[in-house]
């Protein structure tokens, strides 16, 4: 059995996503389809690209991951597979793998790269405005089928990369910034467990809150306070207990975060 | 294998799609089963049936499309069983197959419809309010697991049709509207590529903005700027490049479009 | 095969459910997989419980239903499996399991339940904010594949049940509430079926509607006007015809409805 998974920002309402289905199960039977998300913002390579890097991780050896935020559709920008570790990714090369490469890369897995350029495992008539369906989703279910990723195209070693932001040192801790607010209007910050590991951290900033020390849960904080806690993809995460903190501290992607050691 | 999609109004917090696929995996437990939309306007006949027409062609022969947008659910409205080339229709006979049937006739693909009228093949308790539950579900899965369309109802020849609206020729181009707004804003209107199709644009007109010819996709023109082309599914959109034009024009589904040749 | 469903209040845009799909199909490869729904309002424990409630019934002997609607995740809140008749509950041991519990029980079906608490049945890292994806999906899993209950964890007698409102008699009918809105506006009562079948319904008060009788089906009455009808799980129901009567009447959960014989 293989596994494709469906990330986009095409939204539920319009049956895009169910026509990627079918165009998969057309050509590979037997596959199990998972959606991941397809309410990615707008345009938001960089919000795929992270929920990516979440999810990937729990996904086994063979799974093909289809991500389709494409604003570049119908230019010159290439189709890309890439193999991270045992996994794939299959979509525009774009820098939606940015964020999971790095991870990839830092775990010493191995990594290759091909270019999309072989229209015979395409649909017959391809749009120029939806890859997702006539390129990237047989291009996914042939590989599920067995195709080999160098029959889908040629090999390349300069995938896209985008340049995410990189926490900085301060004389006190770290600045670093948000990185996504979730459904629960949770803001998940770009400074990682390892950083802040060992060291006593007596408050975190954000918006003008003061939030002291960090805690492991929501339930040792009462309900409607902030809470700071390391989050389930082990970076800082800034809360409210049982309630939404982007709508209490009007807190946006890019807004600052501050931790203080002490 | 069989493949059932399922198309309704029924949003997706409350489980009412939960409840399909239950009565349909008890029936059929080696169904594969594909969410199109759930998200449909409420009781909007005809945009399921756009939807559904859009999508359906990508699926394979033997696929099962069960569309719930049922306003009259236990009245005389009768269930509806229809093949369309190779592939079924499965809900309410009500014209929401009316889109795709009138492509499936184009093409001189066989079509039958049968009247949903055997009792042994629904739950054994039909409520007067849930008949996509009750009555669609189980019929669909019947049919995915061998019973022939023959043992569903008896075979009819006058299902339910909508009237579309159909584009005007004017002295200088034509007239038509917009039938979809997408998760994007895009607006997508009823003027197909074959009308279009040898001639010049010169300019489209879409509540009071004046698009200036026809672009093949989103990258030719500048961000925030409206452009015209021709969309994933053969007919004339107009889009704000990385924005969405029916916000910045107000545009609604009904709303005049105008192409101009020159 | 093994059927487990998904009910939490994750949301659909940032991949939750995604990372729990992957491992439970890491455990359970051939497990099929059921949305029934991402959106329960957050941290809403009872409204989970009365869907779970709804949509049970029509799932066959063996289906495991997860359900993550967790605001008391990382603290000593116990994590149950439940037998109800012939399926399974998984999820925090928090009420959830109430509304269908009692059909269960009143239907004498057997029960069993066990405190989830075998670390060597979840993932190597368990974080302390997200026990659906470290806890819940691999238990469910290994469920799924064969591991016994028993095995899971030990047995308990005392799993936690929330005081869910009952409808009090009066002198001329019942008086209820409002239990869930549904997508459509529906107004969705706890007055069941057994208490008002036989006697003649004169009207129905909510917010300062009157509603004459009961009608079988939305099209007996004309569009945007009120009904009262038995809706699909066999409680009272006031819908407007082809409208919202929520934003009508602007009601809300446990608003007063009042049925009077006559």
């Amino acid at each position: 059995m293989s596994l494709i998974t469906l990330t986009t920002d095409f939204g539920l309402k319009d049956g895009f996503v169910g026509a990627m289905k079918g165009v998969i199960w057309g050509i590979a039977p037997q596959a199990q389809i998972a959606d991941i998300s397809h309410q990615v913002s707008p345009q938001n390579i960089r919000e795929a690209g992270l929920i990516l890097a979440r999810v990937a991780p729990y996904y086994s050896p063979g799974s093909i991951h289809v991500v389709v935020v494409d604003p570049g559709v119908g230019t010159q920008r290439r189709g890309l597979l890439a193999c991270l570790g045992a996994q794939f990714y299959v979509g525009p090369d774009n820098g939606a793998i940015t964020a999971w490469l790095a991870t990839v890369e830092r775990q010493g897995a191995p990594v290759c790269f091909y270019n999309l350029d072989r229209p015979a495992y395409w649909l017959p008539n391809v749009t120029h405005v939806f890859h997702g369906r006539d390129i990237f989703a047989p291009a996914a279910a042939h590989l599920a089928a067995g195709v080999s990723p160098e029959d889908l195209g040629a090999p390349i070693d300069d995938p896209v990369r985008l340049t995410l932001p990189q926490p900085q040192r301060t004389t006190s801790g770290w600045q670093g910034e948000v990185m996504h607010i979730d459904h629960f209007g949770n803001l998940i910050t770009n400074l990682d467990d390892g950083r802040l590991a060992g060291a006593h951290i007596a408050v975190v900033r954000l918006k003008g809150a003061e939030i002291p020390g960090l805690v492991k849960t929501f339930g040792e904080r009462p309900i409607g306070t902030l809470a700071a806690m390391i989050g389930s993809s082990g970076t800082l995460v800034v809360a409210e207990v049982n309630g939404n903190a982007a709508a209490r501290l009007n807190a946006r992607v890019s807004d600052a975060v501050e931790v203080v050691f002490g």
